[in-house]
């Protein structure tokens, strides 16, 4: 007896929404695998694991598989082989398989949204406010270089020699800012210059250019939004976003206080997790709520939480959730990205590319510039600093993913930025290895888990 | 000067998208303060936190609050409040609020199905096979008896005494049949009974009973789907059923092992979580497609992993996880549920009031005959055993929130099912207490992190 194997009925109005969880979950299936292979042989080639997931994710995306595709212009439920699996498994109708498509992409869109904005919460966990006001005027000094000559030549050289109108040159020139603390940490770590006085440098000045580079991108975010440049608003924005995040730091301490009397008397499951998520959530909202981004909000809820004794079981509970959401953010800006418009056979393709070279050489020499803000300092290794602020990471996906949500850029452009962001990342760490000659580590064998110790 | 507050831009093809990013924010806000708040009260009284968090998603929701409100019937963005504060920050017309209504919707829905797959995941990896191997036919008669009983005496009851037709009756059925192994765990610990004869009993038979409720479930789900009772559906519905569980367990051994062998070898984050969640996933996913339910997949792939040296640092990484989403089921099935059908003011209602105390008559005299199938134990606590056996918790929710999704179920019928599952879970504490005299605990101030344990 042959048993006929009948998969999702769908002519109940039930279907739909079982349609909708398997294709989500087939989705998530394609990420996770995406961000572990990438991840894991970008790994194993001495590059931060990040540069793998979105590699990952460019080769599930548009650009190569269409496995994981998101609606837009000329792609809808047909161009996903994940949606034409589940219609030839269960007859349906294009029109079906197109509403099951829009609300697969609308949930795993924001699934990517919520996963950049715990990243964010991690980094502020992660981020030390007494160390970064120890670090001192060094570190300020080299951020602002690394986020004004990035920015201003960026800008400018897009508007002038490209014809870029401002809106875009300006995502391009803010995207040009990020430095990424979490691969510049674990590159130092790898090297075994965590502690040495250029690493104290470089990681101060790191974690300031993400708080720099969050009001840079909140103010241009807001910009691209309203669509046009208006000074009065810039003004705002700036307040707002300086604002915000200075109110949140203030109020910190005597929030703090009171977040832990309150998650000491919780006695059930989710006990730390939940407030801390609340409060996160609440941040997140009111920051876009006063036009500027999530992320900024439950960045400052992290950097407000770091100061309490509960931090290491918070961080320690945070990274499994991360772990979980923060891929399906990197692989989802990597399938979002065409990276055919860079195809050189292409002619109308080449001013993308011309861009991406431009893009890189800006961004390799805005940074590296920024060892000569050091001063009184006779010794110090000027070039390593300069070096350690060169790799965008995730910090550079986030402005690009914000900037590829509101529309504004360019396909050329969009796949330039993502050029420049791989390069830089995937440079830094050979790069850091010539400018320490003295670090002996292999970098190709090290594991992120187990940071080699100083010697 | 004053400074105006735009709030999120309506006019743009992008605010769709930070509209319904900041919908989901504040609705996830309302659950995690819903289920926090109720999780918390329920505790203090000695009851089961997941209680609370049902009872807490009533309050937010359709119910009394509106705050946490499902498109259907009658209900559209007007209805709830959340949509109502957006609409009117941001002066969006009904047409687009109703669009972002829906997106949220449906984004909240698939996290909490999410939420409960990562539940019977979790499940799944806390039940242990051998274990329940060794408790023996003790625990399988009882888990047997307590399936039985009342799903025949639940079902003719409703068919015989109400007139209700066999699917519905079948479902409330099916629903009667759970046993929360969660709570009945805990409330074991909180008494110091863990590990006494009865104990290990109810234990293996809640496990037990967790299998067959899953299987029964699946069955009941799919006769659901397809509007009728076919007889060689069913019996290949209880062949995929059986044969997919215990296939999964039969290649549980290999499988583990090349797990254990795939997750020694990768080195970055994630490396434990991300192939555990491939997995899951993707059984949960084959359990779907073959017309069985997703979290019988997920519950199969945490009873495969359980099976391995990793499972203690798996199941440390899923508490955050399971932490974070399963709450959004709870709530959300706390929220779907419309208690104002049992308003006995309403002579309409009067039906339904009669169901909810039939079936819980029905849910406790089915249970407590339980311990009479115990045989060969001579100074056996009969009486405590058929008790351990009564709440139904977070697995007759499973069974409510399925049914109510297929749309079988008339509201009061729905609304009877939760005053079981409610009654059952609520009287389970204080019974136990009784039924074990010489028990001297405290319920009240019981810490559930912090078990009791036998003197």
């Amino acid at each position: 007896m042959t048993i006929p194997l009948p998969l999702f009925a769908s002519t109940t109005e039930t279907a739909d929404g079982s349609l909708v969880l398997a294709s989500v979950l087939l989705s998530l299936v394609v990420i996770y695998f995406a961000s572990k292979l990438g991840g894991e042989l970008s790994n194993r080639v001495g590059l931060p694991a990040v540069l793998g997931e979105l590699v990952g994710g460019v080769i599930v995306g548009v650009s190569a598989l269409n496995l994981l595709v998101f609606p837009g212009e000329n792609v809808d439920a047909s161009s996903s082989l994940i949606m034409q699996f589940l219609q030839f498994s269960d007859g349906l109708t294009p029109e079906a398989a197109n509403g099951v498509f829009q609300a697969q992409s609308e949930v795993i869109s924001v699934l990517s949204e919520i996963g950049v904005i715990i990243l964010l919460f991690e980094i502020g966990l992660e981020s030390n406010l007494k160390d970064l006001m120890g670090v001192g005027i060094q570190a300020v000094l080299v951020a602002c270089v690394g986020v004004v000559v990035p920015f201003a030549a960026g800008t400018a050289g897009l508007m002038i020699f490209f014809g870029i109108s401002a809106i875009p040159a300006i995502f391009a020139g803010a995207a040009l800012t990020a430095t990424s603390i979490g691969i510049t940490s674990r590159v130092l770590s790898e090297l075994g210059k965590l502690n040495s006085k250029e690493g104290q440098i470089i990681l101060g000045a790191a974690v300031i250019d993400d708080i720099l580079g969050i009001i840079v991108l909140a103010v241009v975010a807001s910009l691209a939004k309203d669509g046009a440049v208006d000074v009065a608003n810039v003004v705002y924005l700036i307040i707002a976003a300086g604002g915000f995040l200075v109110g949140a730091i203030a109020l910190g301490n005597a929030f703090s206080k009171s977040f832990i009397v309150i998650v000491s008397k919780l006695k059930t499951r989710g006990d730390l997790i939940l407030p801390a998520f609340i409060f996160a959530f609440v941040m997140a909202y009111i920051a876009a709520a006063i036009h500027l981004e999530a992320i900024l909000g439950s960045f400052a809820a992290g950097l407000v939480l770091d100061e309490n004794d509960k931090r290491n079981e918070l961080q320690k509970q945070v990274i499994p959730i991360a772990d979980m959401l923060v891929p399906i953010f990197f692989v989802t800006v990597g399938a979002r990205t065409d990276l055919s418009v860079l195809n050189p056979t292409i002619p109308a393709n080449r001013e993308g590319l011309v861009m991406a070279v431009f893009l890189v050489a800006i961004a390799i020499i805005g940074k590296v510039v920024t060892g000569l803000a050091v001063f009184g300092q006779e010794k110090i290794n000027r070039l390593a600093i300069g070096v350690g602020m060169i790799p965008r990471g995730e910090v550079g996906l986030v402005f690009l993913g914000i900037g590829s949500n509101t529309g504004v850029l360019s396909k050329p452009l969009e796949a330039a930025i993502i050029m420049m962001v791989i390069l830089t990342t995937f440079l830094a760490p050979p790069l850091l290895k010539l400018v320490f000659p003295d670090s002996d580590t292999n970098l190709v064998s090290v594991n992120p888990d187990k940071p080699v110790l100083e010697d």
